[in-house]
C-alpha cells in the first residue's frame, strides 16, 4: 500500500471513532433531556428509562477506548493525529460522567415523583436544565467540527451556569427555612441542580480538549480570558 | 543504540512519569487531609493554604499529559506499555479532580469557620474523611505497585463509603428538620460530605485502571463481584 492509501485508511478510522463519540454524545444528550423532563413532570417511567439506558453509554466508552488504543498501536500517529486521539480518550471520560449525572437526576426524579409537587413546578431546574442542555449540545458540536471559536464561546457559558446554580441554591435554602417539611424534597431538587451544574463543568472540559487539540496548547486550568488569548493567538 | 539500551531508556522514562504521578498523588493526599482538618477545626488559614496549593496539582496534570504524549510519539509503545501510558493519562484526570474536591472542602471549611460549631464537632465528616483518605492512599499504593489484589480490595471500599455517606446525609437532614437555623451550616457540611464521597469514586476509578492495565480487560462499569472474577481469572 502506498502512503496515501494508508493515510486515507487512517483518516477513515479516525472519522469512525469520532462518529462513535458523537453517537455516545447523542445518547447522553437524550438521557439528560429525559432526566429533566422526568423530574419536572414527575414521570417515573421516563426516569427509569434513563437509568436503564446508561449501560449503553458505558459500553460505548469502553469500546471507543479500545479502538483508540488499537489505532495508536497500529498506526503510530504523531503530533496532531496523536493529539486528536488523546482528546477523544479524555472527551469520552467526560461524556460518560455526564451520563452518570443524568442517571442521578433520573433517580432523584423517581424519588421526587412520589412527593408533593412544588408550587413553582421546578422552574429553577427547568431553567438551569435548558441552559445546561444547550451548553452540552454546543460542546459536542464544537468537538464534531473541531471549532475553536465555538469551543471558546461555549466554555464561557460555564460561569453563567455556575451563577444560576448558586442563585437556585439560595432560593432552595430559603424554601427549606420557611418550612422544614420541605427539606427532603428540596434536598433532592438541590442534588439535581448540583448534577446539572456538574454537567456544565464536563461540557467545559470537552471545550478545553477541543482548543487543546487544535492549538496544541493546554488551556485547562486557565481563566476564560487567558484561554481566549491563547486560542486566538492574541 | 542497541535494543536493550532503548528499552532501558524507555523503562526509565516510564518510571519517571510514574514517579511524577505519585508526587501528584501525594500533593492531593495532603490537600485532602488539610481540607478535612481545616473544616473540623475551623482553621481558615489551613483552608486557604489548600485553595492556594491546587494550582500545583493542575500544573502536574498538564506536564504529565505532555510527557505521556511525547513518550507515545517517540517510543511508539504497543500492548502493555501503551496500556500503562493510557492508564496514567486516565489516572491523573481522576487525581486532578480529587484535588478539585479537596479545594471545595477547603472553601466550605473557610465558610463554616465563621459559623457556630456543631455539638458533635463534625464527627460524621471526620469519620467519613478518615475512611476516604485511607481509600485514596490505598488506591495510589495499588497504582504504584500495580498490585491487582490491592486494587480490588480498595475498589470494594467504595460501597462502604457510599453507605456511610448516605447515613451521614440522613443524620444531617434530621438536624435541619430539628432547627431551621441549622440549614446553612448543615448544607455546607453536606456539600463537604458529598465531596468526600466523590473522592471515593475517583479512588475507585484509579483502582479500575490498575486492574485494566494488568489484565488488559476493561473492568469499568462492572460490579465488584464481576471485577473480582475478571481480575483473578476465576
Amino acid at each position: 500500500m502506498d502512503n496515501k492509501h494508508i493515510s486515507q485508511q487512517f483518516n477513515e478510522e479516525l472519522e469512525d471513532v469520532k462518529n462513535k463519540v458523537m453517537t455516545m454524545g447523542g445518547l447522553v444528550e437524550t438521557n439528560v433531556q429525559n432526566a429533566i423532563i422526568a423530574l419536572v413532570e414527575g414521570n417515573i417511567e421516563l426516569g427509569e428509562r434513563v437509568v436503564n439506558e446508561d449501560f449503553k453509554v458505558n459500553a460505548l466508552e469502553v469500546s471507543i477506548d479500545e479502538q483508540c488504543m488499537q489505532i495508536i498501536a497500529r498506526r503510530q500517529p504523531t503530533a496532531s493525529d496523536l493529539r486528536l486521539i488523546m482528546m477523544i480518550v479524555k472527551t469520552i471520560t467526560d461524556i460518560e460522567r455526564i451520563g452518570d449525572e443524568a442517571e442521578k437526576i433520573a433517580r432523584m426524579a423517581i424519588e421526587l415523583a412520589d412527593m408533593e409537587r412544588p408550587k413553582d413546578q421546578y422552574r429553577e431546574i427547568q431553567h438551569l436544565g435548558d441552559h445546561v442542555r444547550k451548553m452540552l449540545h454546543d460542546s459536542l458540536d464544537a468537538f464534531a467540527r473541531t471549532d475553536i471559536e465555538a469551543a471558546l464561546h461555549c466554555a464561557a457559558e460555564d460561569a453563567k451556569i455556575d451563577a444560576e446554580y448558586e442563585a437556585a441554591v439560595r432560593q432552595m435554602i430559603t424554601l427549606m427555612m420557611e418550612d422544614t417539611r420541605n427539606v427532603r424534597r428540596v434536598l433532592n431538587t438541590l442534588w439535581s441542580a448540583r448534577a446539572l451544574e456538574r454537567i456544565g463543568d464536563h461540557a467545559k472540559n470537552i471545550c478545553e480538549y477541543v482548543i487543546y487539540m487544535v492549538k496544541g496548547r493546554d488551556v485547562r486550568h486557565t481563566t476564560i480570558e487567558q484561554m481566549q488569548q491563547e486560542a486566538l493567538g492574541k
